[in-house]
């Protein structure tokens, strides 16, 4: 693990760069936002962990309303048992022996779920779940859009149900149905749409289940960009949302409803970076490039500076091109950057510098950085 | 730092994943073929540990007849140093004066040198020297083609070295010319161009340092796209080429002297992943996405395994399509993956599992993992 950047009460300029910021009122504002949306709505919010990474984060999530975390990874979810998190959902399936020990070690401390999409998963983690005594919340994943996992029908689903319900050491606690490129369509209508298909799915499953005897309570799903549709449909009663929190430049392009930006949550996610060499009057460069943010969603942009674009990323710089009537870049200017997407960004820090009103108020370790076994 | 992800001896089949391999024979014979290159032609070789970021290697490869290590953060200095590197040049500006201090501190155990493309990075780098009761190596860092930072005209270079070469704490030692676009034009003859545009403003320089009494001793960059250039040139005579150790799908595109595939290096990097989802007959998931391989240069490839092709990465999954063909993927089974970009994918692993002949035979820590200051 990387020092800290940053002293308690330093000012931007005193921060060593690059360093990942949060911006803590707008981040407030957008857990606070979601945790309204769902109690509003009558659905459980159980943000996901992929994005942050950090249980500090988790049990402010919490302490607003959310009823637990998921994630994709058993490390990160050691990571936040390990940091007081008491319920956690693995939102993806889990392949590995030495894996399902260690999550089912978990569920000696806490509630803990796992998703499935074949059945020798299931005797896998039936097998883990016994040896170590314990109870695992096991979730049928239903393909929903995405052509990623899912089983593909209802009655797919259905078996797959009664395999997780008859499994020593597994209960069956419902369907996992996430439309995941479905959360970056550019307009608010496609998005819809989108969602529409994948509730007519998950409304046929239901139906399969049920007509097997089988009730399915949870039914858990929805990102950022479609949380109003999943939470307001009836059917879903539980919100993955995970981006929320930080934003990034991915969704700053997408389409709200009755057009418009997608304005939802604000950006509250930053690379801070210093200006290291200014060549020519109208270019740049910062000391933040592939490895202080992931570019596979274009480069950052610019923050609060009209005029300055981004318009080359290597491994350790960032090139800005300045307009004619932008101010200048000195050396030594600090620039924050808004990431293109914000997951494997955090995936590449080990603190979160958090600032309010210009000085670091606290600094967060991203425990779970890296974690991905 | 995450635990290992695997015991010595281990198969492939029992390393945990996903897991960033090496494969030591082709990575061994990698650093062999540079190694004689450099002295064939009479060039000192200063790999470039961006790459690898493990003193590990920084030290085989000094073995193997390096003169030292170039790096871009102090960061990654200080891990070489702390590592046993004795000769450690940032081939890039630093701006701050705690960097500036921590950089004077490595000096005082090491041969250190930095990069300057403005007077004002002179003066604070001499101050910290002074300061720290040190002397620092100091290039002139020109413009030679990738329009980032250097400057970009013989007089301003020749100012600035001798501004270095009379400020306390610096010793002028020479230019840093390293063109770093040029490394991945498709062919070689755009490559082979590109450098010797870069060699014509190299030598307006020298004879413009020359006439001012300055002599310039070393002449360095260089890198695995254009090295045979720059090497056999007559002019640079400090080779800074990383990526030659690992490769990757990035230069497995561009072309070799005479067409064909560029083919002077091996593939010796791999990220190891497991398929966890098999939901239909010409569709595997793997368990590794963009939190363990960079996809800014595009998805990865299969390696050694015909018909499979990632057509689509998420933060933890990879989609790969398993042509009519091709022999099934099932749950379980392990493909190896060849990054895209090998550099910031390093950067998101802890550890390098080091392989021969299918048995893990070492581990070594990526010790500047997240150096990015």
């Amino acid at each position: 693990m990387t020092p800290a950047p940053a002293r308690i009460g330093a000012s931007l300029d005193e921060i060593d760069t690059p360093a990942l910021l949060i911006d803590l009122g707008p981040f407030e504002r957008n857990i606070a936002k979601m945790a309204s949306f769902a109690s509003a709505n009558g659905v459980r919010l159980r943000p996901h962990a992929k994005t942050h990474k950090c249980p500090t984060i988790a049990r402010k999530q919490i302490d607003a309303g959310a009823v637990g975390q998921c994630c994709q990874k058993v490390g990160e979810a050691e990571a936040l048992v390990r940091g007081g998190v008491r319920d956690v959902l693995v939102s993806n399936q889990v392949v590995g022996e030495q894996k399902l020990r260690r999550l089912a070690a978990l569920a000696m401390e806490a509630n803990v779920g796992l998703c499935f999409d074949a059945a020798a998963q299931v005797d896998a983690a039936s097998r883990a779940a016994t040896e170590a005594g314990v109870m695992i919340g096991g979730y049928v994943e239903i393909e929903v859009g995405m052509q990623r996992c899912g089983v593909s029908t209802p009655e797919a689903a259905r078996d797959l149900a009664m395999r997780i319900a008859a499994a020593p050491g597994l209960a069956f606690v419902g369907l996992q149905a996430y439309h995941g490129s479905a959360q970056h369509l550019p307009t608010w209508d496609e998005r819809r749409d989108a969602i529409e298909r994948s509730a007519g799915i998950v409304r046929d499953t239901v139906q399969c289940l049920r007509a097997a005897g089988l009730a399915s309570p949870a039914i858990t799903g929805a990102g950022t960009g479609t949380f109003r549709m999943e939470g307001t449909s009836g059917l879903w009663n539980e919100l993955q949302a995970g981006s929320y929190v930080f934003m990034d430049t991915d969704y700053a392009r997408i389409g709200g409803e009755g057009g418009g930006s997608y304005d939802e949550f604000e950006h509250s996610l930053f690379v801070l970076s210093t200006v290291m060499s200014t060549p020519t009057t109208d270019r740049a460069i910062v000391d933040a490039g592939l490895k202080a943010y992931s570019a596979e969603k274009g480069p950052p942009w610019v923050h609060g500076r009209p005029g300055l674009e981004v318009t080359g990323v290597s491994d350790e710089h960032g090139k800005i091109i300045v307009s004619r009537d932008a101010q200048r870049l000195r050396l030594g200017d600090k620039v924050m950057l808004i990431p293109g997407h914000c997951d494997p960004t955090v995936n590449l820090h080990d603190w979160y510098v958090c600032v309010r009103d210009g000085r670091v108020e606290t600094l967060w370790p991203i425990t779970a950085r890296g974690a991905s076994t």
